[in-house]
């Protein structure tokens, strides 16, 4: 570890969430969409706050209790089912007050753009002093998300990471293109990284919905490369999702 | 910044060059082709000292004072043109001898292959000698260089950074293919490390002369992975590396 | 180097070894495939008691004194051919006992899985007390052995390494693919730190037998990268091996 990191007692949820295949996302000022999250039956749901609402003071601060009421009732709903909720960054003018949209009923919280371990540990300041405990979903999304991925990840707050293709590109000023090369050396690192932090890492959003043959191919790219899932922005997403990342490394190496 | 480095206090030019769509090169010992540079309008301009000259004691010493007053005349020409020297790398047999072509109403000087934050250390230590405060355009093309790339652009003389992926290759012992994957890991690096380092980088120099399709597939890799812009040794390859890196991010996305 | 690592004297051997184009693998249980193995002219030779042998104790315990009767014979046979010896990886509990197959007459050990410089000095350590002080070839197929690289490469004892790529993706829970791309990171990045450690690197066994195209393409992008030459499972890689890598950059790059 970094120093002037001190270790945590935070706990990974009672039933943990090892490898997700499928981690699929509603917006946090929907509640309708919210309460449909269980039907295509993922490993994992993200109550989010940050893209999927806009980046505007009374959107956020309108969306936080919307939010916080449809993971509880999701919770109620669906007991076994692992709920995140997705705060805005750590740096955002809008995450403090996105802690109020927490509960502790939630399998963890979903932390963009991290950048270091110091950014994971005042995360984890800031949720004690709400008196909440819950493992972190770290955002790698950005150069220095990226660069210091394997700190990030080791900081025993994390139990699982994403890497996030849209938003690094964005930072480093690049363009995302079809064939996906201008995020191989990011997208690999970050799967090293966590393999080396023994933490699960779900791989980049399919932006094209209603394309089953793009999403099966990034999907394969992901899961090749050692991701242990999608993250999903479309019901659709989480049966295909299932359907790459379930099959053994044995039989997807039989088939090609 | 590591141990031993001190910062120091080499200032930006007036003007700056914030990210270089172009930089085209001329041989420092052809003050015709000096003399036209400025007419394909690129970003900036180098005349360099280095791969331009052959690598014999004579011909580096014939040609400083033809760079040295090309230099001069297309600075009086141009006034408001980013015109650069390339010295011959730090550790190489001519690098304290080029110094006598620098002027001090350059915007810069390119200093190829710099392997360490030392290697620039010294660079600007030995401007200092001869009273010039020129910041640095950083050649990172060999193994260490691009091992070391954050740390050699994180020093504050360097305000601008290239990658060359023929010395580079030619360092470990490779080849250059047509599909480049041989330096796709140290070319996203590269880019990286420049974000991080708030740096704008330079991509390779395309060799295949009147192809404007290799130019354009080579460009629109390095525009996606991050780069600024292109290094250019021809001028009809400067309006090709606008129409590329001038296009704006969201642009590119929309037409792939 | 790492602290704790002290520096050896481990002699690399009398006839240096400098880029092997090919080191051609058989089992530690078949004297027959070991006699054989001169016939297609490698440039180097290992005897192998990981992944040739069946991870059981007792067929471990039966291939020992065959696989060092068997060098023994190949080096009486062919003095000036290298021949090495492959045992099971440091922590495996088969790594002790394989040290009895070893002679001084050998020209290295290839030691699998290496994960840290600790390691190699270990290696080293148990080396000497059996009074044996042969160089290693080291074997980067891990997360922490990619990561670890160029540490691992600059302990004095390495002479040589390779890259695994079906145990570096079986270890980070992806799966190998025609293209390769998951492996480009890793494979790219051991490239780079041999070269900084001065070590020449072999590249990536191909599984594909009796299929020419496949591996001179994927020895292409081997030696493109910088690697010396190619871990070969089958004789009639050998040729081809030195068909790729023996050609030099000058007549790769004019063939592009
Ligand atoms: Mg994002
Ligand atoms: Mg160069
Ligand atoms: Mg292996």
């Amino acid at each position: 570890m970094l120093e002037g990191v001190t270790a945590t007692n935070v706990r990974l949820p009672l039933t943990p969430l090892p490898r997700p295949r499928s981690v699929l996302f509603a917006p946090g000022n929907r509640a309708d969409l919210v309460a449909k999250l269980p039907r295509s039956a993922p490993d994992a749901v993200v109550i989010d706050l940050e893209d999927a609402i806009p980046a505007d003071p009374d959107a956020k601060t309108a969306a936080r209790p919307v939010a916080r009421d449809a993971a509880r009732d999701l919770i109620a709903c669906a007991p076994h089912l692992n709920v995140f909720l997705r705060v805005n960054a750590v740096h955002s003018p809008y995450f403090e007050a996105d802690l109020a949209a927490l509960t502790p009923e939630l399998a963890g919280v979903v932390v963009p753009k991290l950048e270091s371990a110091q950014d994971v540990q005042q995360v984890v300041d800031t949720l004690r002093t709400r008196g909440l405990d819950l493992p972190l979903m770290a955002g790698l999304e950005t150069g220095a998300g990226v660069w210091n991925a394997r700190q990030i990840m080791e900081h025993p707050a994390v139990g699982w990471a994403y890497f996030g293709a849209e938003d690094y590109t964005t930072d480093l000023g690049g363009v995302r293109t079809a064939g996906g090369l201008e995020v191989l050396y990011a997208r690999s690192q970050v799967a090293l990284a966590a393999r080396l932090a023994g933490v699960p890492a779900l791989d980049i959003v399919v932006t094209a919905l209603n394309n089953e043959a793009v999403f099966r191919e990034d999907a394969g790219q992901g899961r090749a490369l050692g991701y242990s899932g999608k993250l999903c922005i479309h019901p659709a997403q989480v049966a295909l999702a299932h359907d790459i990342f379930g099959a053994t490394p044995a039989q997807l190496t039989r088939a090609r």
